[in-house]
C-alpha cells in the first residue's frame, strides 16, 4: 500500500516536471482503452456527407451527433433551429453541475467546405475516410483500417471532408466530456454543448438562433474548437478571429465564346482584361493598391504585442515545407502579415486548361476575392473600397448579366456579387480571469510551449457572440496545421486527435 | 416544244441577271427534292461522337463516311494510316473522269474540338443533335426534325458538335458529287476525296499521310471546305491561312493548397502571379509587348492590299452581334488585326469558383496561350519569344513539376510546355489561272459579291500540302459565322448547308 502510494507519487512528480497534470494522465489512458470504439465511430461519422447546402445529409450529421450526445448521458439533447425553418440545426445539449455557478459553452461545426472529389489524390474519396501512414503527397501508404485494439500509430492521418474542419472538434469535445465522466472527475463548470451545421456556409443563421435561444444559452465563455493548433506542433489560445468577406466577379466581353483564329486580336479577351483587374489590386510587394484599404485598422496592445513576439518563429520552416522561397510581404513574418487585412484570389477561372482547352476566346472570366478584415474593419465597407477601386478602372460595375443597352452603352463591363454573408473581426482580452485559467488549464496538458495568439488567420463570426449573448470566446484549436483544410486532402494526423481530446478534458476540469 | 425552250431560254437568262448559273439551279432543284434523306443522313453522322482521342467512336465515323461514299458510287473508298498506327485514319475515295486532264481534291475534316457537356446551354447535347428555330441564346426554340419532305426552314439551326466544323464540309462535298451526277453534268476534273480525322488535335500525323500516299494524293489544287463564310453572309474564297502554335503555362506556389485565413497575405498567390505576367504581356492598346513578336512579318502584296479593301466591313455589326464596345487594338478594323500575329488566352485556371469556390489559396495557376502566326512567322521562334519574355519577368522555367531542390533555389517558378503540333501559315497567289477558276465557280452561285480573302484569321497545316505534294490549296468555307464553332452550343444554320452543297458542286463543274 505504501509501495503503491510512493508510486503514485513519483507519476505526479514526474507529471509536474513533464508538464502533464495527473488528471491529463488518467485521460489519456481512458482515450488509449477506447481507442478502437472512438475511432470507428469517427469513421462513421466522416461517412456522412456534410456539405451544408445538402440538407438531408446534414440531417443525418445531426442525428449521428444527437445519438452521440445521448450516449453519454448528455441532457436536453435538441436541434435549434433558426426561425427561418430548412437550414441546417445546431446540435445543442447540456450537463448541470450541482454546485458550478458559472457555465461553458463547447463550440464545433459539423459542416464542411464543399468539395471537387477529381481535386482529391487518387485513391482518396472526400466521404469514404482512408486511413494513410503519413501523408498523401510526401510516402504516405493507404492502409485498411486496424481491427484490433491499440493498433493506431499516432503519426497515421485520416483522410476525409471533415476529418480536421471541424468534425475532430466535436468528436474531441464528446470524448473528452466521456472520459472526464468515466475517469471520476467532477467539473466545476455547467457544460453546454453546440454544434453548428452551416459554418463553411458563412454562418447565415447563427445570428437567428443566439436571439432566438438567447437563454438557453447563457453562459460565461464560449470555447471554440476549431482551426489548426501552431505550425511548430505546439498548441495554442487564440483570443480574436480575422473576419471575413467575399466579391464574385464576371468580367463580360463578348456574348459567346468565339475561335481565338477568326476573332483573336480583335474580339477582348475577358481572361487578359481580368487579369490586368487583378494585377491592379496588388503590388510586388504585396501590397494593396486599393485606396484605404488599411485605413480604420486598430493597432495592437502592449501585452498582444508581446504575446506576438513570443510566438515560435515558423517562416523558415514553413516555406520549406511549402517548397516557396517568396512570401507576398517580402521582410513581414506570417503573424505580422496575418494581423493586416487581406485580399487574396481564392479561385479564377475562364475557358478551359488542359484537355479541355479550345481556340476560343472566351465570354467571360470569374475571379473569387477573399477579403480578411482585423479590428477596426467594417467587412462591408472593406467591400465597398474594391468595388470603388474597380470602378477606377474604368469599369461599368453591375449585379447582374448585362443587358444589350448595357453592352451598347459601356466599354468594360463586371458583374460584382458581393457576398452577404460576411462579419467584422473580433478579439477577447488576454487579461481577464477565465482567460487565465483557459491558458493555466491547456499548460496543464503540454510539456512544451503554449502559443498564445491575440488574432489568428482564420474567421470564425464570433462577434455574434458577443453581440447577442455578452459572452466571451477563446479558440483552442486541435487540428494539425498541414490538414489541408478547405481544399482537396483533408486529413487528421490521429495524435492531434488525441491530443485535442486531453486538451478539452482540461478545459471541462479548469479552475473556477 | 418551242414554248418550252422559250422558258427555258427566260430561266437561263434570269439565272445570269441573277448571278446564278443553270446548272446551279439544277443541283438546288435535286437538293430540294433530297432534303430528308440528307437531313435524315446528316442527323446520323452528327450523332456519333468525334473527338480525335476517342478512337473506337472515331473509327464509326470512318465507318460512317465510307458508306457515304459507296452509296454515291465513288471509287477506291479506303481509310489511309500513317505508319504511327492507332491515329484517326483518312477516309479517301477518287473519281477518274475520262478525258480529265487535272485533279482536284476536296478536303474536310470529320473529327470535333474537344466538348464540356456542362458547358452546353440546358436541352443541347453535344452528340445528340436538336433543331431550334434559331439561336438558343436568342428566342431559338427546340422542335423536333420534321417527318416530311421539303418542311425544313433554312433559317434553322441544328446544334452539336461538328455540326459546322467539319462535318457539314463532308456531307455539302459528298451531296454535291451525288447532285452533280444526278443531274448529269460531267465533271471536267478527276475528283478526289479526302476526309481528315484529327484535323482538331492539330493534324499530327498529317505530315507522314501525306508522305506515305504521295502519288495517291497527286493533285492539281486542293478545295478546303472548313471554316464559316464572312460574317456579312456573302460567300467568300479565302487563299491563305494563319499558322498556329500554343504554349501551356503553370505557375507554382505553395506545394498544396492553405486556408486563405490562416496564410493569406504571406503565402504566395499563383493566380495573381498568372494575373500579372498575362498582364505583363499586352498593353491596353492590344500592342504584344513581348520583344520581336511583330518582327518576320512578310508584308501583304499590291493584289492583297486590293482585296482586303474590298472586303465588306463587318466590324460594326460585329460588335452589336456580339454585344461588345470594345476592340483589342482600337482603330484597327478586324481584317487589319487578323493579318498580325496574336496572342491570345484560350483558357486561364486557378483553384475554384462559384459553387466550388473554397477559401482557399490555391497551390498553382494554369493558362493556355494560343498563339497565330502570318507568312515570315516561324512558329516554334514565336513560342521562344513567349517564353524569353517569361524568363526575363523572372521566372525560372522548367519542362516538368519542380523539384524540392528547384523550389529551394527559385523564387518564381513556371511550367511551359510548348505545344508540339504548332505549324506556320501559308498563301496561295490570287493570279494563276486554277485560282481565278475557282473564284469564277463560287461567283457563278450567288447574286452578291463574293468576298476574296488572302490570309483568314484561322489555321489550318496548308504549307503540308504546299511541302509534301507541290499541290495548291484554296479554302472555300460555308459555315455560318456565328456558328460557335470550337465552343458550345456549335451549330449549322441550315441555309448555310444547302449553300455549301451548290458552292462544292460548282467547283466540282468548274472550267478546266
Amino acid at each position: 500500500m505504501k509501495k503503491l502510494r510512493f508510486l503514485a507519487c513519483l507519476v505526479f512528480i514526474y507529471s509536474i516536471v513533464n508538464g502533464q497534470s495527473p488528471e491529463i494522465k488518467q485521460i489519456r489512458k481512458y482515450r488509449q482503452e477506447n481507442e478502437k470504439r472512438i475511432m470507428n465511430e469517427f469513421i462513421s461519422f466522416l461517412s456522412i456527407p456534410n456539405i451544408a447546402a445538402d440538407s438531408s445529409n446534414i440531417q443525418r450529421n445531426a442525428a449521428f451527433i444527437m445519438n452521440m450526445m445521448r450516449n453519454r448521458g448528455i441532457e436536453k439533447v435538441q436541434l435549434l433551429y433558426p426561425v427561418t425553418s430548412g437550414a441546417p440545426p445546431v446540435v445543442y445539449g447540456e450537463i448541470v453541475n450541482p454546485g458550478a455557478s458559472q457555465t461553458l459553452i463547447f463550440y464545433a461545426h459539423y459542416d464542411g467546405q464543399p468539395v471537387n472529389p477529381a481535386q482529391w489524390k487518387e485513391g482518396l474519396d472526400p466521404f469514404n475516410p482512408k486511413l494513410v501512414t503519413g501523408k498523401v503527397d510526401e510516402n504516405g501508404v493507404f492502409i485498411p483500417f486496424p481491427s484490433t485494439e491499440g493498433s493506431y500509430d499516432p503519426a497515421w492521418r485520416i483522410y476525409g471532408r471533415g476529418a480536421s474542419d471541424d468534425k475532430a472538434g466535436v468528436t474531441a469535445i464528446l470524448n473528452a466530456y466521456e472520459a472526464v465522466v468515466k475517469s471520476g472527475f467532477k467539473p466545476a463548470y455547467n457544460i453546454k454543448f453546440f454544434f453548428e451545421g452551416e459554418e463553411e456556409a458563412g454562418s447565415p443563421h447563427l445570428n437567428e438562433i443566439l436571439e432566438r435561444f438567447g437563454s438557453l444559452l447563457q453562459s460565461d465563455l464560449w470555447i471554440i474548437c476549431d482551426g489548426p493548433v501552431h505550425q511548430s506542433g505546439k498548441k495554442q489560445v487564440v483570443f480574436g478571429v480575422r473576419g471575413d468577406a467575399h466579391l464574385d466577379l464576371t468580367i463580360y466581353a463578348s456574348k459567346r465564346p468565339l475561335h481565338s483564329g477568326h476573332y483573336g486580336n480583335w474580339a477582348p479577351n475577358p481572361a487578359l482584361l481580368l487579369a490586368r483587374l487583378l494585377a491592379s489590386m496588388k503590388d510586388e510587394n504585396g501590397k494593396v493598391m486599393i485606396k484605404g484599404f488599411y485605413d480604420d485598422v486598430i493597432p495592437l496592445t502592449a501585452a498582444e504585442k508581446k504575446a506576438l513576439k513570443e510566438v515560435p518563429a515558423v517562416d523558415e520552416q514553413m516555406k520549406k515545407e511549402l517548397g516557396i522561397r517568396m512570401t507576398e510581404i517580402p521582410g513581414k513574418s506570417l503573424w505580422e502579415s496575418i494581423n493586416q487585412p487581406s485580399l487574396n484570389i481564392n479561385g479564377m477561372q475562364s475557358g478551359n486548361v488542359g484537355k479541355m482547352a479550345s481556340n476560343q476566346i472566351p465570354a467571360t472570366a470569374t475571379a473569387v476575392l477573399d477579403l480578411r478584415v482585423v479590428p477596426g474593419n467594417d467587412w462591408q465597407r472593406q467591400q465597398q473600397k474594391v468595388i470603388d477601386h474597380i470602378r477606377q478602372q474604368g469599369y461599368f460595375v453591375t449585379d447582374h448579366d448585362p443587358t444589350d443597352e448595357e453592352r451598347n452603352r459601356y466599354t468594360k463591363i463586371i458583374k460584382v456579387i458581393p457576398g452577404t454573408d460576411g462579419y467584422n473581426a473580433q478579439r477577447t482580452s488576454m487579461d481577464v480571469p477565465v482567460a487565465r485559467n483557459v491558458i493555466k488549464a491547456v499548460k496543464s496538458t503540454s510539456s512544451e510551449q503554449v502559443v498564445l495568439i491575440p488574432t489568428m488567420g482564420g474567421s470564425l463570426p464570433l462577434f455574434l457572440i458577443e453581440q447577442y449573448l455578452k459572452a466571451r470566446t477563446i479558440t483552442v484549436p486541435i487540428a494539425n496545421h498541414d490538414n489541408n483544410q478547405h481544399a482537396e486532402n483533408e486529413n487528421i494526423r490521429i495524435q492531434n486527435l488525441w491530443n485535442g481530446i486531453e486538451t478539452m478534458a482540461s478545459l471541462m476540469m479548469m479552475d473556477r
